[in-house]
């Protein structure tokens, strides 16, 4: 019944749809927003320890940056998990799982991680946290072609993170 | 390191907690939600359609329509997507995946057919987001013990939903 | 001055719009979503008055955990609130308030309620605006002619939610 | 149960509990913020019909500025309505609303208004909008025990808006 | 390439173009909403320092107050920064800043300022925050050609804001 | 009047306080969001320019795809201008601008751009945008003392960004 415009767009942009079947399609994926946010899931989490070992508890000044911390760790935790979410449902496709075939369990276990960093200031978490997602970065570049390193990121807590070689 | 305000909860909460591995966890998980999302995803498609058959086509009052069903069924998809990645990652445990070994096959098709409804009007579409996220909310009330029913939606589309019968 | 493409709409979707003048209008209105969160944040002052008896105070954990509780309570009190006054103020009709005389005071009392539930973790001002909530559902069902039962909401802490007989 | 907070609230912010029983509670209500909102709609309908009646209609230049005006104006609208249900639900007390017998219905009035002038490019659906606002606001100030003023805005559209004499 | 949409615009609207290169454009941009942002920073403050006082300390009251009085503080922290980002960007053209060469100065003076009120609860850092606000307020308003005045704003803390004299 | 917990932060963490003043204080900025957001914005504005060639005009499909391609131009060219007043607000310092004398002056042009690249699907625009960010990348990244390169993004449009070299 309708004129198609996802086959005007095929043959205008053949080559970004062969590479992903996405939401607009508009083939820009990077799991580095999902791993810099990981990354300050960590950063909360020493801020909040730290924070908790000295003698200021109880006061106004306290409570505010704990519950400045608790904040941004919500969000960035929530955010990597949203960001793994759009790539994993919008850009990767069957000959990807069939490749990868822990690709599923991967994601589901991103999750898991993403909440359990939300429920605890625990930084084990955090650390695997990153590290699953450093996993799906690097299974990510593979699809596309592009080899990946792995570098210190350059701000704390300068943990090391998978990078696209460009 | 730090004392375990979780073990405290599960002595207090020990069903929910045997019941759902949650975010906060609260154990309120309902895929209705998800489940209205979609149908209002096909309810925009509905009013789309209809007005593109119109004579109003190129007028102030047909873009501010057509726009706002496009938001609506933009922000519906996207929301019904992200309440079943949340009870996706939040309350599904490996036993749920062990029993229903589709699962996450199942969820990867809804993420599917949710940004394929963005991307189009397409009425079939539609109905097959709806549908796939019936199957799961079978699923989710079946790992909680109730029965479900399938009734028409007391609004239009009028599409069948599933039920928990309480 | 404009060619009324409302006019149009009128005609293809008259039933809709005999039933209900609403926003998109597109007629799904369901205040379970207000129910569902108004439930949510009675679940949340038992979390946090569970917590506040426990040992864990002034740790990082314990503040991670009370933090989050508090903020879910307050977006669920504020969605309950948003989600009826766009029933209120798309659905109900001039017709509506005739025959429930009281429906802009039980409104305005939900808003107020909704307001009581953020500004403390006092339970029975949760128990009242479950409640509330559940007498705004049962004339709103009245309205469209649907039957109405009470029943145990199927996750913690089952209160009685008014549902629509399907 | 609970030590209460709010009784020391009581006294020590005790002149500002009695005139507002507020959210937070925190005293500061403006209706400005909704008269801003509502004014920035009808300036949205001036450039949606103004650009409706140019020769550019089909291209991409036209699509992006006729979606971004309705998109403001969306925005804006929904802005309105929930400043003005803020106001009433949290501000409002019943001894008010005596004083004001028509006060639910004014507010019910522009909830409806709100969704009206979202629904169409009708400039006078505006001007009832910003009307309907400003006598709210009158009333409001009027509250208060501060007298008011209409003058023109600063900017275009340039209509009357109720000012506070402070 | 493209036929210029804005060009007919300024034809139409060369008043509003000719005193605002803004975002849509339209012209509408008033200070007064991140003047009432920055005042309900005190507020806030205020409220906490009150609280941290009392006895209250450590229950579950407690830190609901606390901590929605903090998040109430960053929020209206931020919406400040915003509005004046958004004039600063879309209002202020270069003959300005040659007017007022501080200008610049001023607005990163206050983005600082938006993020230490966020940092503390320290009330000199939010009235300064407040004057800074009122310093750029009153340069918008003479910019425009409108006289200013300074009024004790109608609620607390009954700070002075830069009013236009309309 | 209070015990001051970011002179507790300053012993903990003194080297990030050295390195930036943020708002947190966290230390973790990162221009490249900025970047990916502009090349976005460019990637949509090809979108669009390639649909309103076609022959699709006028119907539900067209409107469906311009309609979603603006929304994320839009969302992105936002993001683009949030990120970048981030870390100018919060991370540059006066010795900053003191060695960058026109940095006050890029950031307002970013600003500017960001607000033309909303105005218009006019691809120059959006070219600007991108240089102009990474302008401001390498300045960045020159106040960490990390060195940059340029490399092509590995997605459409494939612009050349700035990247540090780790």
């Amino acid at each position: 019944m309708f004129h198609s415009v996802l086959e005007a767009l095929d043959k205008k942009f053949h080559f970004a749809r062969a590479k992903a079947h996405c939401d607009i399609p508009c083939g820009i994926y990077d799991p580095i927003t999902a791993q810099i946010a990981a990354l300050t899931v960590v950063r909360m989490m020493d801020l909040m320890n730290g924070l908790a070992d000295s003698e200021e508890k109880g006061k106004a000044e306290y409570h505010n940056s704990i519950s400045r911390y608790i904040t941004v760790k919500e969000e960035h935790a929530e955010k990597a998990k949203h960001e793994v979410r759009v790539i994993w449902g919008d850009y990767i496709k069957p000959e990807h799982v069939e490749k990868y075939p822990d690709l599923h369990n991967l994601v589901n276990k991103i999750m898991k991680l993403g909440s359990k960093v939300r429920q605890t200031a625990d930084r084990q978490a955090g650390l695997d946290f990153v590290e699953a997602i450093n996993q799906f970065a690097e299974i990510f570049w593979a699809t596309k072609g592009i080899a990946t390193k792995r570098a210190k990121a350059p701000y704390a807590p300068n943990l090391e993170l998978v990078y696209p070689v460009l």
